[in-house]
């Protein structure tokens, strides 16, 4: 997650906890490994039914015969390795022809999409580091020899070009090889989808491997890049994972990280670093910093865990105090700039509503999380009330039937969906407003993130509009599908295909898992699993 | 030195010889080290006096408060390490900011004039390997942390540039160094040149440079680039150390290599890899063949080894024969494609009367071993005297006064001065000749290589015009300090200083061994040394 939540903050003070972070550090996973070979050797063709207009499609090339090919400057190959993945990668040179009169000289691209190896990264001036363009330049001073980058990708496609050897000798590429990690990479899922839909079917699969590809050495937001822990995202992968993999030792670490790192008014990072240190991100999301609160509580609901509930509670508290205190007197949030909400990446949408309405959604569940410890909630019970009143009084339009958000009266989806997730209405109401909603919003526009889309269906189906909640699933990640994804996409807006918040396919990342919640979302709402 | 000494021969049948490539192993220097510290920062400036328009000035950035200067995107510095050197670089990298949110990418380029700076490696399409141009694209997911980079480069500037870092964090720099390696680089000149001339002694510094930045595992044509032991850059070399450095065993390793690695016929190499393994390469020139005689009669000349004469008689003999198997029976030497003689890079002088004096002058010095080994010597003084013979009455126009080459009987620098060399004529004659030569022939054009100058500048020296051979020294190798040269280049046609043989200043060798010779000509033929 990135885009507007960007922010330098050099003036925060940090109060670090070496017994959480100890904790975090004891609950560090063991990556599982396992060897991937490609499949096939491709050519990327122009196809408009593709994302970004481009497709892989087979090499003239047999990669049995990979160990035949001589190649020399300009020449390239591009092998497949059949499906996503996040790791490592190594491949045999040999040499062929007169002795070796100068190194070898090539350029390694990277893809989890066709789209990226069309892409020039001289061209690349987005604001997002060109660093994370997955790409090396590497000589060979000598050949045969085993090429081994030390650096970690995520990939499908793998394209070597070699850029120059020699008028008086070539190379040859043999043994490819992909060694994919993951901390549940050799985890079976629990309870399978059986939904006999083979379009859910293969969205739940793909939701899968999207979280199984971020379930590194923390929850990861994109293992392409960031390889970052966000308090939202993780949210939205734990829930998913208790619904599939179900390790939950992963999450435990990932609370004590934040809990580890607060700042000394009790706010949480919206993200934290693992490497090369342990540090805690100098960047602040009001929603972010109350989902830890969220996280908890669903950490709790699925575990029992009351270790964990005792030792982070305070931190919980803290948080939920911090949203509160933004909080005023007529039961309204008043947030400023320097404490953004994210709810969205849009910067069109009016947040005001739907902020509000997430401070009531954690505050209800930080009310469960106090009533388990048998501590007194009268307070915050009374707060809630107030924001909830606040949030009916001042947000909702009776005429229209449908919540506004800011000076003027905004009608987005945002606000619709999270007065929804954070139960300010009754069920009829929920049912109404959704109903309303789809003949107002619908269909959805200017919403570019599977992370809205994730609240949207889920409020459609608390809502009880099963059947539209199924069919925006089939529809929005399905047509991620259609397009060519392995993995769910870190942003996808069905009206633009081919958009991208950075300007360039070669930063995106094509394996994000805020967008993994299918597989949470079918089998909480579809099967009917407590997950 | 390469050029159309480019060859590929994929029949050769070789003959290795154990023995002598043990003895080759045996004497492999021990490479000394010294650590070198910049001494400025500079920038890049059009300058129309120096080497292709460029030259280094002072940067507005101080190199004593380098790690003060944060460098994010397009941010670059230019190190100056005050002098040419070959060895390995090393730079610590500080982060300043935010946390570390994306890796750094950095470009770091090497070069031994500042001219090399200004090119782009992408726009470089010429024959020799891209794979040359010294720069490398480094991503570091980590830092605070040293980059030592693995790969030997000869250089006197780095540049360093930043890709990218991120918007919420930049690099700094500190402690960058150079390593510097070669077989010599402590050692000692044992006779200084003292003849109170400035611009003489600064020649002979550079060429001593030149030569000691080339003296590593082998004796390297050019350091910055083919790493490799050319056998008729070898003899000039070993003249040039025998005056100065004098270390006897690098030119006994570099002997044993040729003499280990002949083919079943006796010719031997034009070149031999010593990485990643000792091998011979598949060129072969008729004149660098007979330079193993030449070669082994200077080091015999000069160390009265008979040890190394005893064990490498054999080898001389053998490519002194292929040598003569060209000679048809009215003395004349014939020389086809498949067995080119080199002489010079220019492909428009005649080299057919200069390849017959370079017969003669080896088999001279045949005969000088073979009188040394006690062995008859008696057909090949006949075979000498008919070869002269028949230089004199084929290639002597006695109405020009001058030596005639090939069927338009082409009047060339090479035939005179390698007429000279081998003694064909008496020393009166000599005398006219290079006089003849000086009028017709000087200013000379068309020659680019330091090589064939030096060749020039003996054969005046021989012939009496000592101060013509001075003033060609001053003029020729001046003549590149003034461009500012710190070592000797590769190529320099004075008529056009900015010429590359391949086409751009990025993969020309500015530190190219066989340029070093001034050293040894005014030792020799100035102050009159036995060298």
């Amino acid at each position: 997650m990135t885009d507007f939540t960007f922010q330098i903050n050099n003036d925060v003070k940090w109060q670090y906890n070496n017994y959480f972070l100890d904790k975090a550090k004891n609950n560090k996973p063991v990556l599982q490994r396992a060897i991937v070979k490609p499949s096939r050797l491709v050519d990327i063709v122009a196809d408009k039914t593709k994302f970004n207009g481009w497709s892989a499609q087979n090499d003239s090339r047999d990669l049995l015969k990979l160990d035949t090919y001589a190649l020399g400057r300009n020449d390239s190959v591009i092998l497949d390795f059949g499906n996503h993945h996040v790791g490592y990668f190594k491949v045999d040179l040999q040499h062929v022809g007169s002795p070796m009169d100068a190194p070898t000289y090539l350029h390694i691209k990277f893809a989890e999409l066709p789209a990226e190896l069309m892409g020039n990264s001289d061209e690349y001036d987005g604001w997002l580091s060109k660093s994370w363009i997955a790409e090396e330049y590497i000589h060979l001073d000598v050949v045969p020899t085993t090429l081994v980058l030390p650096r970690r990708y995520a990939f499908r496609y793998v394209q070597i070009s070699v850029i120059d050897t020699s008028a008086k000798y070539k190379i040859t590429l043999a043994n490819p090889e992909l060694t994919a990690v993951s901390a549940v990479l050799n985890k079976k899922v629990l309870k399978p989808l059986g939904l006999d839909d083979p379009v859910l079917q293969k969205i739940d699969d793909v939701s899968q491997k999207t979280l199984q590809d971020s379930m590194q050495d923390v929850y990861e937001d994109g293992p392409k890049r960031d390889h970052r822990l966000w308090l939202g995202d993780l949210r939205l992968q734990a829930l998913a994972n208790y619904a599939t993999f179900d390790d939950r030792q992963l999450v435990k670490r990932s609370l004590y990280l934040f809990a580890g790192m607060p700042t000394t008014d009790g706010r949480l990072a919206a993200n934290v670093f693992t490497e090369p240190e342990i540090v805690a991100d100098d960047t602040f999301l009001f929603d972010y910093s109350l989902f830890f609160v969220s996280t908890l509580h669903d950490y709790y609901q699925h575990t029992r865990d009351v270790e964990v509930r005792n030792d982070l509670y305070d931190t919980a508290k803290k948080a939920i105090d911090v949203g509160l205190s933004f909080v005023n007197s007529a039961g309204v949030l008043s947030l400023d700039d320097r404490y953004p909400v994210f709810v969205e990446w849009s910067n069109t949408i009016d947040k005001t509503a739907a902020a509000q309405a997430i401070l009531i959604y954690a505050l209800k569940q930080f009310i469960t999380l106090s009533e388990a410890q048998k501590l007194p909630v009268e307070t915050y019970k009374n707060q809630l009330k107030q924001l909830i009143d606040a949030a009916k009084t001042y947000y909702f339009d009776a005429k229209e039937g449908l919540f506004v958000s800011g000076p003027e009266r905004q009608i987005n989806i945002a606000s619709q969906v999270w007065m929804v997730l954070a139960g300010v209405l009754n069920s009829e109401q929920n049912y109404e407003l959704m109903a309303k909603s789809k003949i107002k919003l619908f269909p959805i526009t200017g919403i570019a993130t599977p992370y809205m889309y994730h609240h949207v269906v889920e409020a459609l189906f608390i809502a009880g509009h099963q059947t539209d909640a199924i069919q925006l699933i089939k529809d929005y990640w399905g047509g991620m599908i259609a397009l060519g994804a392995d993995t769910f996409w870190e942003a996808f807006d069905p009206n633009q295909p081919d958009f991208s918040p950075y300007g360039s396919v070669m930063v995106n990342s094509y394996s994000h898992a805020w967008s993994c919640t299918p597989s949470y979302l079918l089998r909480k709402y579809v099967m009917k699993l407590a997950v």
